[in-house]
């Protein structure tokens, strides 16, 4: 049982407000991050998958189907867009990073478990201060 | 005559875009980076400022007040905001690395003369793969 | 169930030894680790907290809250200090990154609890070469 | 209980390939990863120690003691080696990062053991894209 | 005038010798780089550009451009390869990181200078704690 | 005419303060710099050569050897030491970037020119977000 990861990244807008919630409560809850007119940020996205060791390739995974299916289910989806306005597996949802991992969670799963191996990790850095992680539970 | 380097960090949201251009022309110039809604970075800044040292305190000039001084007219400008915007310095600018390299070139070099020194360059890094950098001519 | 971590940075002094054991035996467990005239590091810290969403921000923490609670707690009282003379909660103990890794915990444990959320981990880099982890038990 | 990490470095040459296979077949399954020819990459070593603190060092193992396990058993017979055809713990199996954090672990464990501390993972990196970590089932 | 730079990354599998030279010899001179059976690195290259901004775009060069450019000249050609064997570039000369920095150079020149700007450095960068930089003259 | 750079790095303690100013004042120039009890850092220190490249070897320089002048006549003298306390070449020096990296440039600066080729710079990275270079005038 070996756990593999592959890095990807995407450079995306968004802000953290409720839209029930006036300018200055959002201000007051989320700072800056709630700038109306948006802000932004280099995103690293870390998947993790798991897996036996198939001993023809002496692979969990073909790291290369691993990539593409990140780039077409999560990256290109995200990359030089805006989170809130155009990322449909975020509709209605807060834009935070904590929200964005558990739903690349989501788009990811299913396509992964099909090749035979287990999404393990989700890990999303949006600054080199501040990154989530989620396990699936 | 040494050099020294104050690093400070911003993430901010801009696109590419001539307003007399349509959005294919655009696109077509500027491809993703044109998106209309808008994508973001976390940006790196780096000031370099060159002098003699000072016998006193071996510096070339106190960290702490460059660290200020580009806050004041830089960072705290550009932080959580959108370049295109609400950058009052970037008006009427097309907001690439390039264009923000020079302005913020401008916006810094009297108040580190004033010190004594002699602003050097500014280095903006935009990703890990692009960056540029201005040395005042 | 997210985990959300926070990077935080401290520059000190330190030295490994044993006051009971002489310069000699010292410098044979410790090596150039124990130079009576210290030595120093930049030490990164990556305090990774757990917990539920909450569903109207979309945050396990405020990351404002947990920055302030480890300034408060933990790096204000490091920073440009001497671990080994000038830090409380290190008194008596050995200045090794183990022990200031589970000492820092400690100083965490409780004002993350009254936030609502689980203390994870901690991470003290030492150098780029190690680092530890603690996780409570 | 504490984790303690320590890092080493390898530059190493290697392909992926099965003998009984044709280039065609090889380069199908591996791609350019199969080129004959062979590549190579600049290989980072994560391995992490488990274990309780020793009183009177502060220590959860001799991080010095630890290097020097890693380089004999490990790094030593890695660095500037080809995986495939000088690597006496590799022969006969696929030069994958999988395999090989497997092997690694398999060399280090029994001299880790005999310190008194317990192995943890073997975190192995091959470029920043991609990393595979083994904790030993 | 504002310098522009890209990175692009390519891992190859090189040795250092001299055919004239036996074995004892090169082995005198290169040390453990000159192992018959290859080693390897994950190389990055930083190619640097300078030119007047287009008042249209902002831009020096476009990147996209530039992008490709060193792909199809460089890297697609070094990428899982062995410099000493399959890069037709460098037939002949030593596969030290020197001359593979100048040889890069003379690969980009005319195409960059076609995009009217200028190409002023070669930056190869072959472990963390080596690098070279090739001005063109 | 090729630049070629190692880097070597060092942990040392240090303090910023002039013997003739009293606490008050040594605090107000310099800051928690000036702490009585010492703070430290993990220097990285870059030394760049310049040279014509040797036809027989394709170097500048032979690295192996750069890195043990480095290590003789610097890095050995600093890591693990206390700057102000126990380094020779700093006695009567205030302990700034600035003046170390000056001081580091002496110290190599004849022994590199014995080897055929010419220092060209010494950058000293202090911490992540300040460093200096010194060219040598």
């Amino acid at each position: 049982m070996v756990h593999i990861t592959r890095r990807e990244r995407f450079n995306a807008a968004h802000r953290l407000f409720r839209a029930e919630w006036n300018d200055e409560k959002n201000m007051q809850v989320f700072g800056k991050c709630s700038n109306p007119n948006w802000h932004g940020h280099n995103y690293e996205l870390f998947v993790t998958v798991k897996g036996e060791l198939n001993p023809e390739t002496g692979f969990v995974i073909n790291l290369k189907l691993l990539s593409e299916i990140i780039k077409e289910k999560v990256t290109s989806k995200l990359d030089h867009k805006n989170v809130n306005l155009e990322v449909e597996f975020m509709t209605g949802k807060l834009a935070s990073s904590e929200n964005l991992a558990v739903a690349i969670w989501n788009e990811l799963e299913e396509d992964i478990n099909k090749l035979g191996a287990k999404l393990y990790s989700v890990k999303l850095i949006e600054t080199e201060n501040n990154f989530v992680e989620y396990y699936g539970e």
